[in-house]
C-alpha cells in the first residue's frame, strides 16, 4: 500500500530502503550457512518486528534483545526464544519471572558472583526455571569474565547448585569496531571464537554441559573464516549497516539501507554552510567515525534519491538544525540547492540514529513510500 | 500519590527533583522580572505539559517548540500561544495551517528569500493568517541574517507584500555556550541583545511594526544587565540544568534536576571499572563537556540519593552499558559498590538526555516516586 511520495513527508523523516536491508541480510545468513552455525540476530538496531522477521528468514525464530522492554515486545510478536544479552541485576529478576512465566524460552547473562547468588536466590523463591550464559570477556573491551579465571568455575558451580542451567558462555567482540584492516578483523573474529570456546571446555570439564557457545559483533560474524566449537552467532548492525561499518570495510557505502531525510532551511553562504532540519535530535550525537581514518561529522550527504554526495557532510548538529559543508571546508564550494531541497544523510551508528525516530518509511528503491514499519523504544 | 520506591524501580530511568526544577524556574523567572521582560520559555528540553506549565507560572502561557509535534501537543494542553523557532520549509506549511486553523496562535520563522516566497504564496492559496519572525544572526553560530544586511529589508518586504505580517525579529545566542567566564557571557547577552534590537529598529525605520525582538538562550538570560528594546527572552535547558552549564558557571552542579537511575550489574576490578545498565541509550552520545576545562565523560556520578560523587564519571558507553572509573583512571581506587548498587548519573547536555527516555520519575527530595510526567517526542 502506498502512503505517498517522500517529497510530502515532514522532515526529518527515517527512511529504509528494503531491497537493501534485504540483501544485507542474505549475505549474513549466507555466511551463518557457509560457517555451518545457528544465526540468532540482535535487533536492538532495528526494533522492529518486520526487520526481525526478515533476519530470521521470514519467521520468528531466536533473537538477542538489549533490554526487556524489547523481550516484552517481540514475545509478543512471536518470538519466544529470546537472549537476553546485558547483564542481569536483581532489580529486573521480576521481569524476567514474568516472561517465563508466559512460556518465554529467555536466558540472561552474568560475570560475577553477586549476580549468580541473586538469580539462585530469585529461583528458590519463586520456582522459576531460568537458563544462563556465563560472558565472557574476549578482548578487554566491556564486561565478562576472563576465558583463564577461576571465577568462571566458581559461578557456574553457584548456578548449578542452585538449580540454574549452566546454559553455557557468550561473548561480544566489540573490539572489533576498532579494528583497522581485513586481517586485524579476521585475526578477532578467530580470537573471539578462541577464547570463548576455551571457556566452555573449561565449564564442561568440570562437569558442566554448558551446550551453548554465543559469540557476535557484525565485523567478526563477516570475516571469520572459522567457527569451529561456536554453537550461534549473534550480530545486528549488518541489517542496516552505516558510516562506521563501512569505514571499516564490513561494507560499502551503497549497502548502507537508512538515511535521515531531511530539508533545506537556509544558507550562510559566505561560511558555505547549508542548513538543514535535521539536527543531532535526528542524527543522534554519534560521532563513531571521529576515531577513523575518515571522519563523516554527523553524517554523509546523499541527494533525495539516495545518490551519495561524498564531499559533502554535516559538520554541525544542534537539536534540529544540522550544518552541511563540503568536507574540506571551502566555502566556495557549498551545496547551492534552493531552500526546501529534500536530501538524505547517511548515518554514522544506525543503532544510535534509528533510536532517535518511531519509525521507519519504507522505500522499494523508489521515492514513494511503500510501508510504514514502527520501532519500540525506551525500557 | 505515590508510585513506589526508586529501588523497585527498572533501570536505566530519568529522574526529576522537582524541587530543585522549581528553583531553576522561579530564578529564571525572578531574572526575567527585574530585567522588565516577556517570558516565552522553551519547551524543547522538557517537552512535557507539567514542567511547561510550571516555566509558565502554573498555567498555559506564551511557548517556544522545535517542532510541529511539540506544537500540536501542548496546543492540546491549552498552549494558544505558540513560537516555531526552526526555519520553516515548504513541506511544512499545511501543518502550521492546520495548527492555525484550530485557532492556535502560531509565529514561524524565516531567514531567506526563498522561505518568505514560498509562506507568502501559501497565504495567497489557502488565506492563512500566519505571523513571522526574521530569524538574526547575533554571534555568527547557526542559522539568521545578518542585522546589517540589506537581505532584511528584501524578506520583510515580501512578506509585507504578501499579506504575512511581519512580526519583528528573534535571535538565538549559541555561541554562549561557548564562553568562558562571567564577562564573556555578559558580553555575549549584551551582544544578542544589541545586534537584534538594531535589526528591529532597521526594519521600523522602513515602516514595518515589527513590535516582538526575540532573544534566548539560558546563559545569555542568565546574564543579561540590560534587555533594553528586547521584548520577550526564550530559554529552554534552565529548566533542569547540566553539566554543560554548570561548566559554563551557570549554576552548581547541584541545581542539576535530571539524572538517570541505573544499576550496577558487574566489575572489572582490575581496570578500575564499574559497569551500569546506563549506556548512551540512556544517556544520550553527547559529550558537550569534553571541550570545557572539566570533562565530565558521559556524566558524573551521584550515590542514590543523588549526592554527587565528583571523582567519578562514565568513562565510555555501548548502547545498554556503561563504564564508570575515576576520572584520573586510577585503577585502585574504583568505585567498589556491590552488584546491585543503584547510581544516578548527571547528565552533560540534559536536552539529550531526556529525549531518550519516555518519562519522568518525580521525587519531591525524597527516595519515593511521587508522579509520573509524560515526554512528546519525535516530529
Amino acid at each position: 500500500m502506498s502512503h505517498g511520495n517522500i517529497a510530502t513527508l515532514e522532515t526529518p523523516a527515517l527512511l529504509l530502503e528494503r531491497p537493501r536491508m534485504q540483501a544485507n541480510i542474505a549475505r549474513m545468513r549466507a555466511r551463518m550457512k557457509t560457517l555451518n552455525v545457528a544465526f540468532r540476530p540482535h535487533v536492538k538496531t532495528a526494533k522492529c518486528v518486520e526487520a526481525a522477521l526478515a533476519m530470521c528468514g521470514g519467521s520468528p525464530g531466536p533473537i538477542t534483545v538489549s533490554t526487556l522492554r524489547e523481550a516484552d515486545f517481540f514475545s509478543g510478536h512471536g518470538f519466544t526464544d529470546i537472549l537476553y544479552a546485558v547483564g542481569i541485576t536483581p532489580n529486573k529478576l521480576p521481569h524476567v519471572q514474568a516472561l517465563l512465566a508466559r512460556g518465554i524460552r529467555l536466558t540472561v547473562i552474568l560475570d560475577n558472583i553477586d549476580s549468580a547468588r541473586a538469580l539462585v536466590d530469585a529461583v528458590a523463591a519463586t520456582g522459576m526455571r531460568a537458563g544462563a550464559l556465563i560472558e565472557i570477556d574476549c578482548d578487554g573491551h566491556r564486561a565478562g569474565v576472563l576465558p583463564d579465571s577461576p571465577l568462571l568455575l566458581e559461578i557456574a558451580g553457584i548456578l548449578a547448585a542452585g538449580g540454574v542451567t549452566v546454559a553455557g558462555v557468550m561473548t561480544h567482540a566489540g573490539g572489533s569496531y576498532e579494528c583497522h584492516s581485513d586481517e586485524s578483523l579476521r585475526a578477532m573474529a578467530e580470537q573471539e571464537r578462541a577464547r570463548t570456546v576455551h571457556a566452555a571446555q573449561r565449564l564442561r570439564a568440570a562437569g558442566h554441559a554448558a551446550p551453548v557457545v554465543s559469540v557476535g559483533s557484525t565485523p567478526t560474524a563477516l570475516f571469520a573464516q572459522d567457527l569451529g566449537g561456536v554453537t550461534e552467532v549473534r550480530a545486528g548492525v549488518f541489517v542496516f549497516f552505516d558510516l562506521v561499518m563501512a569505514g571499516l570495510g564490513v561494507c560499502g557505502v551503497d549497502d548502507i539501507a537508512a538515511s535521515v531525510l531531511t530539508t533545506v532551511i537556509g544558507h550562510q553562504r559566505e561560511k558555505g554552510w547549508t542548513l538543514v532540519d535535521a539536527g543531532w535530535m535526528a542524527m543522534s550525537r554519534d560521532r563513531g567515525t571521529a576515531a577513523q581514518a575518515v571522519d563523516q561529522g554527523y553524517g554523509m550527504v546523499c541527494d533525495v534519491r539516495g545518490l551519495a554526495l561524498p564531499d559533502y557532510i554535516m559538520i554541525a548538529a544542534n537539536q534540529e538544525h544540522g550544518i552541511i559543508a563540503h568536507r574540506h571546508g571551502e566555502a566556495n564550494a557549498a551545496l547551492d540547492v534552493p531552500v526546501g531541497t529534500q536530501l538524505r544523510i547517511l548515518p554514522n551508528h544506525v543503532c544510535a540514529t534509528a533510536a532517535q525516530h518511531a519509525r521507519y518509511q519504507i522505500l522499494e528503491g523508489g521515492g514513494t513510500v511503500e510501508a510504514v514499519w514502527e520501532r519500540v523504544g525506551g525500557w
